[in-house]
């Protein structure tokens, strides 16, 4: 199966530093919600975390992960990505998570570059929303809409008849 | 087991109509990740959803989910709330969702009130993020911190001496 094309319309979410609202799955099956930075590559998502903590056990316990970026100019436009990860590689001198300090304007001393690791995410499926609502469901409410009109007329013809 | 408490520095992001970000687990087992208005109602967080959805199935399978607030003029300070849905209830003419509509300055018209349901969801823990840590990571930082100037201050003396 060839790999899953960004929606153009959404394009912008992932190559702007937004935050990704990660979900990951807890190795007891129940879910975390964290925020995270992301960078965008063109076809895969890259994290940085650290060996040391909770998410990390997640992913290596369940490697499918969802994320979802939200247009901070429109709260109603998101995408969401499904993935898995495909590799946990260290983050030797913490170049990666540097280069991720540097798109998002934080540039701070890093402490922890022993157990930093960039975390590869490939894309299974996007869902683009607008309006707060899927594709699907906006065409769902399309047909719903023209029923409702349908209907109506249909009641205007016979109060006429 | 006492209820857990709203850490108080982060009353506030469950007070104000922002965005939750929520992660739940489909019946495949790999996580979900979507936006969702809510209300706060002093112990639990309550969501509009209708029975037609995928989270709903979600939600029916794993009653887990996880769910953070990220405040927009400080997007480093989030509040992730942990919990278990407690019911899911018919939203009767879709009161519970015109409330959330007011909530969020969003008033539309109901196609779905039919299907319409208030998920009640009881917090099991609460995690405060500030400055992109939480308190434990805080702390760990803070003790590698004191470390380091400590060794430095061991290292000046022994220059000196």
């Amino acid at each position: 199966m060839p790999p899953p094309e960004v929606p153009a319309s959404h394009q912008d979410l992932l190559d702007r530093p937004l935050f990704a609202h990660l979900a990951t799955v807890r190795p007891d099956g129940s879910p975390q919600s964290s925020v995270m930075w992301f960078a965008w590559d063109g076809t895969q998502a890259l994290f940085s975390h650290t060996r040391s903590r909770q998410k990390y056990r997640n992913l290596v316990h369940e490697p499918r992960c969802s994320f979802h970026v939200q247009d901070p100019d429109n709260p109603y436009r998101t995408l969401e990505v499904r993935g898995r990860v495909e590799s946990m590689i260290p983050d030797v001198d913490a170049a990666f998570y540097r280069s991720l300090q540097e798109r998002y304007g934080l540039v701070v001393p890093v402490f922890d570059a022993d157990v930093r690791v960039v975390i590869t995410v490939t894309p299974t499926s996007f869902v683009a929303v607008n309006g707060g609502l899927t594709e699907k469901e906006t065409g769902d409410l399309t047909r719903l809409l023209s029923q409702i009109t349908a209907n109506d007329s249909d009641g205007s013809r016979e109060t006429e008849s």
